[in-house]
């Protein structure tokens, strides 16, 4: 491939995470059988998890789980549940059902630092990987570097993972991106300068530009989120050099 | 659920109607297995139904009614029927294929007030759900509230059961919609101000910020069409409150 | 049908190019069900190819040619090859896998004159049906009318049988169509008036309006290409008169 050095199974980074808006069991089985060793996340994207017949959630999670794919529910779903606190059954629910991972997000409502603290810790003495999400979904909250950098290295301190960067559904007006969804850059610099290890981070990026962007900063074993189910075979040819826009970053200049 | 008193089936209102640009057997079937409670209407969107093997049409309607959804053709089919002077051979082939609805649409053709009314009792008088369609595809044509106000309870009077509210596949530039997909706000609250009773409008809103605006202004169980079968579970929970942007309409203000 | 004399497969004009940016097993064999009769070539999108496993590659390229399709390669993988001074052996890889056509391009790398006959005579002579491509990936690249007619006429005497106008898989910002996908008809104009016969040409043309214009401009057997798998129905409904946009065309004038 033009682009070496690809990670492989199970990766640490590298990690292409998708966002199932409502994939039906044939064709989660169908992506799988083409796609599964470029996938390492999948989210029930928001609260989408409820609305499932019970049947067809744990089928769902039984066929990602057997490809070696971490699986978890939107975070609005836990922000909900400790709206209502009732953290523990959450809990407890996310495990029955088979979930490996859980996201720790406040992109809705407002968590204390010690309420974040306890879901990320609760979540993973009982085994999950867990996920926290930074950055608010609302346009008009703002986005502060500092704030963040501190939250991520918090978050890491009590057992997370790995830190989702907030991009939305849309990849637009939130975050790190411009209304049109363009990255700005000066933001994202600032951030990864001021973290000790950027790798850490996934960023939520829906629109190719964004991924090919991400691609070109930080090389083909960036972190991407939200990817779109019928994208995650583009976007590995993106990371490796098999797409226009990043074969052309290795040719010789003329 | 954070948004309580979803309506559940058979509904009269908080319809969800599907637009099938080109589903296959497979895809509903998935898509009917995941989600088939919160689908009511499915649209075999513009003429496609005329470029269907005849088995797979057979099957797909055969799937789709035995689950309790109603399902027609796109209301362009029924324009060029008319045109043809073969309204009543349209709607015996409609019959005769298992159709279970009729949408009656001067979207693309002018129809006369009596060519409309006999499309409305003809279809109704066979056992056809019908729904009839106001606003015209073309941006050029104007949206006026008090013809449309005239058109829906006329077309009630005759007959059907809901009137749609033309947001053509794209959701722009057409009816209530203003270029970026915007709601033109005024007009919309001139049109239900108008009306003695606007739930029995659907309104065709394909853009999730349309949906969210009209959940909002609405509440849960205001009828949309138009919906992208891959965005059905993620309309729902939009409705009941399991995403950010309705979620926060419930939020205890801080 | 509104619009007449639409042609049958297997046709020489009015060819359909689905775009397959990574379709399941599933996902294609349900699509052939459905639409097979509306389309005549299917692209894996730029290198994707090369992630496949190989059985499932295979499977899928044989349910394609069983249906009298033609299937091929992105480009960019061509590129690569040729980059990588290895056409013949891609060329004899893509025909055990059972590959039935090739594409030439050069929307990324510059091919000298002599490198880019050298591929479609190789191909040809190999059995390939070979489809060339015009215009540069880049936009900052230009799109000069007079070099492109002399590469169209040159492609084809060397055995090409088609030649893709370049609209990647955005259809924005490059080759005909400006930053918000629409066609530059000036440009369109010059290059049909300079060639022999236009009807060689295959437009990738992925949004709706692009694929109304053509067909309004030509007529429903232009040659489309990049379409989305998911609107290989609605794009049969354009060619056809089965839809508002190209009906209307059709209608008498009050």
């Amino acid at each position: 491939f033009p682009l070496g050095n690809r990670t492989e199974k199970p990766r640490t980074s590298g990690l292409t995470m998708l966002i199932d808006k409502g994939l039906g069991l044939g064709e989660i089985r169908d992506l799988l059988n083409l796609a599964g060793d470029y996938i390492d996340f999948v989210k029930l994207g928001f609260g989408t998890s409820a609305l499932y017949y019970n049947d067809v959630l744990e089928e769902k999670i039984h066929l990602v789980t057997s490809r070696g794919i971490d699986i978890y529910p939107g975070g609005t779903f836990l922000e909900i549940a400790i709206l209502q606190d009732k953290l523990r059954e959450y809990l407890a629910m996310a495990r029955d059902f088979g979930f490996t991972a859980i996201e720790v997000s406040d992109g809705t409502i407002d968590l204390s630092q010690e309420q974040r603290a306890e879901a990320i810790v609760s979540a993973s003495e009982m085994g999950f990987k867990v996920l926290t999400e930074v950055g608010k979904k609302d346009p008009r909250d703002e986005f502060e570097i500092k704030e963040i950098v501190q939250l991520v290295n918090r978050d890491l301190s009590y057992g997370a993972s790995h830190v989702i960067v907030e991009g939305r559904e849309s990849g637009k007006a939130v975050g790190l991106y411009d209304e049109n969804g363009n990255i700005i850059m000066s933001d994202l610099e600032e951030l990864v300068h001021s973290l000790a290890d950027a790798s850490t981070l996934i960023w939520e990026a829906p629109m190719k530009e964004q991924q090919q962007e991400l691609i070109i900063r930080f090389g083909p074993n960036v972190n991407i989120g939200n990817v779109n189910p019928h994208e995650v075979l583009a976007l590995e040819a993106l990371r490796v050099g098999l797409r226009a826009d990043t074969l052309k970053t290795v040719l010789p200049r003329r």
